[in-house]
């Protein structure tokens, strides 16, 4: 099946937190691809990914990177696709991955989700192709409904054992 | 004409910032609505405006807001559609709004682009909208040529002046 | 008994801090409630919550959150009563969570302690509502004398200690 | 009139700060006084104006402070009263202020609010005072009411305005 | 003896802290002494040390505390004696300690040295002590001369171990 | 003159950061070009300048750039070339920049000198080239030199004044 | 007559900063000296004032400086006195001066003020001074309630104002 | 051999970091030396061993450091040889050490690279070496290409797992 998001990590160690959205795009039933292609270290082969996947109907692109985490910017200097950037906790606090990612310029941005955040980039990027694909849509309202539901059951045991 | 973006501004003094947005969806011919309406001092209005504009299609919402910048999170709340978030420098040189919009618990992300830069808000949006219509995403990749064009003519007259 | 205060977690991950906040309230027998709803994930749930809570006499809120930490923002924006806000470290040493509960704009204060502070929280609760509940404002010197003499007495181990 | 409301400000150059507090008091008819005395300038007199206070009646002090402003935790080590804290931005963007209020140890809590948000430190006097004084709560909600009109209002012209 | 050092803890949790001023003071032959009494718990106490320390012939105070560290400012606001503070990490990164003791307003200095750092603090102490106490300078002097033999050793040792 | 430095604006309003730059290299006759291209509006070019600039003989570059910075970066990953980053101050105190630059993951160092420091990054290319220019080594020595004495002449124009 | 402090500026633009030291040392009657020699730029020349100063007699050295602020620590290296630090604003709000002065590592402590504090680094040299000179001492308590005096006519004055 | 490079640690505690630039030099062939010899600690030792070695031909020297850092700028003060900076992680998430290798002042800059990238350090200082020693270049460009087979080799890996 052709894929919807295209994953680009910035380095093999960034898998766990890319785990995080491959589950969440599984839930989704979105197809997805995943490729490890730092930008400073494969641009040609990022840039050749992300030029070839725009091509082939990718919709949404996701950057997971950590340090001057430059892969979401470079990506999007690629394609016109919506590129979504996780910045990795790896040095300072992550602060440097949070600002390379929301801090580009003009005409390039990039839709920072929160530190080590992969479930959050994955329901961004559900939410964009939700516009125009309703199972999509629905799936995603279910996971919300079903998370609420989970938050409702933790309130419960907690207040039980508080008891 | 039916807007597909809607803005909402934390406050009418984020206006300014909501130009820059405002200018380049006009450039890329992309019907919008803007509202005043603060996370915190008319959350009613908020969510009315949020679920109607949902239900009329709005495609993308834009939230615009400083500090504690909670606005972007409220939307995020009660659409199933993606939201943008432009953080506004208003203290603490604009960290406060940036943390506000990017570091949102799942399962609400809030796709954060860079302190003050409207623009990139609004660019976002088009990206996202320009998957399922062409006519914004041709004008969103003329748009970025002629971005391209005018820093080769800054550079020129650059090296004019230099020369 | 009708609890005077009400303590809402943003997620049930957040009770250790919470429980802080219980012992102390216990201590100064201060009929409290608790309850699991994050600002986001179930928005109209606080809402009940708070709104109820304000009728049935809740006077003091406590929100305990963390990341973007709108909590208690939004159960400000619900009430008129005092609400104290507890930020939760989970990413950036706290900074974000700090931010999203002190830098609330006008007119929706949220009376922040500091980060991981669920004991000061439910302190400022027991002062505030010891304005006019003599009982839990002897109670509350009680403990903070118990506490200088606790202080006392680590000083006076740890001299004999240091020989 | 029995002032309900100290404001104590660290230094006579923090009154631009205080002046926002002052104006939300009289609006809310709220009794008040106001003394310049730094904490460590002139420890005795905080002090005494402190416990005076307390003991006049005095139902929430403000302290109001720039830098490393001890002042409002000064206030919390004397009185069994809440205490709110206004930190006031003249270096490091605010955040040595910030840190000052909110970080306070058990168990003496500062209820601390934005960086130079004179405004909300009184508006969050005011709904502590309101739990028994029907009068000032309803003046706040009024304040509340009145604001949100004119968020109406800005929101309103700015639309005009935009044609 | 009597002692030339007063050593303050904001809390007896701050004892490791303490232990390497303390090491270094022991080695330098200068008598100190040593109390648990943090700023906003005990002010009084803080207060009547600081005053019979300074009429008993304490040169120097040294603060040792974390959070909004108020210690070594409240010390600097009873004596005309110097003071040091060491600011402890137990949030923040200790940033909130660092601001605290570093960023006091006029006319109250703290001698502020790096987080955590206990036994540059009390080589500090030891600098001031030697402007007339050549004994103490003399072991300063040494104490200086032996790290930099050690650094030496140290070096010696990697070398020949990378060999 | 075949130039020996190639400097890269990511954006001509970068320009008052360059000209600190290029008044350096003249002053030690180190010939150099300049050009605007950004990494990520027209990375294309970037690359071609990069390369090109390289077989030419180009012996260091600076990027200059501010925000996500990553053009310094994307200098990095396509020459084998030393590359000098300066960070430029646009938002967050140009802590982004610094970041961008620095904090470059293997194996793409970037050379970073201070924010908005382009004398800085001169100087570090002309130390980098002076390893086998001997000229340009000992005009770099005069500058130096002289700016010592620039020093001194400050200092006795100051004492002078006090005087 | 022989100077007790030496003020060391690392460049003459923190002069602005050194006046507000030299003013209190002129009150308080303390014999000073003040040069411009910079860490990195005239380290020979440091070296030398700061041990022919420690020959002489000078008791306290105060290094102000900005940015990576290395003047204190060469100081401190040079001697076997107390060096104080004044952190100077230039970039990053001056954290990274705070840093340099006050992070040094065993055994060369800098006694670290405020940012821009120029009158408390002279006040705390004072306070050293003053171990051995009561008429120092003296004048600095002096100093000191005057100050308190004049908090107390600005809050009369503000008082008056306010009516 | 003649050292080409000479790496001077702060400390030896430093050395974890300094055996990955190690590693990469000998991969590359580069022959280097290493010292222990702190900025503040022994002082005149570092200056020595940069004048020595700057006579006998090393071409770059690398200092790495923690805390307030000044080794770099040291070296820098000494040499016209370019300084690599690596800045050491020990407080305030290296932050510290960052600026103070950074932010150094005109006319001794500091070639800065990523807090605790020592690796990083030595491409750098293989970059500058490869301007004119073929055979390092060589070998920086097939380590570089060597880096990137084995993150393909990674990715392959880390797709089968997936698979």
């Amino acid at each position: 099946m052709k894929p919807k998001v295209m994953i680009l990590l910035g380095s093999a160690s960034d898998y766990n937190i890319a785990e995080k959205a491959l589950d969440i795009l599984e839930q989704l039933k979105i197809p997805y691809d995943l490729r490890v292609a730092s930008a400073h270290r494969t641009h040609e082969k990022v840039k050749k990914i992300v030029l070839e996947s725009t091509r082939q109907g990718v919709e949404v692109f996701i950057g997971i990177a950590g340090l001057s985490a430059h892969l979401p910017g470079i990506i999007a200097a690629n394609t016109h696709r919506p590129v979504v950037g996780v910045p990795v906790d790896v040095k300072v606090g992550g602060l440097d991955a949070l600002f390379a990612s929301s801090q580009m310029p003009f005409p390039a941005p990039v839709a920072t989700v929160g530190v080590d955040r992969g479930e959050n980039g994955a329901l961004l990027a559900a939410q964009i192709i939700g516009i125009t694909d309703e199972e999509v849509r629905k799936r995603f309202s279910q996971l919300r409904e079903s998370f609420y539901s989970k938050v409702e059951r933790d309130e419960n045991q907690l207040l039980n054992n508080m008891g």
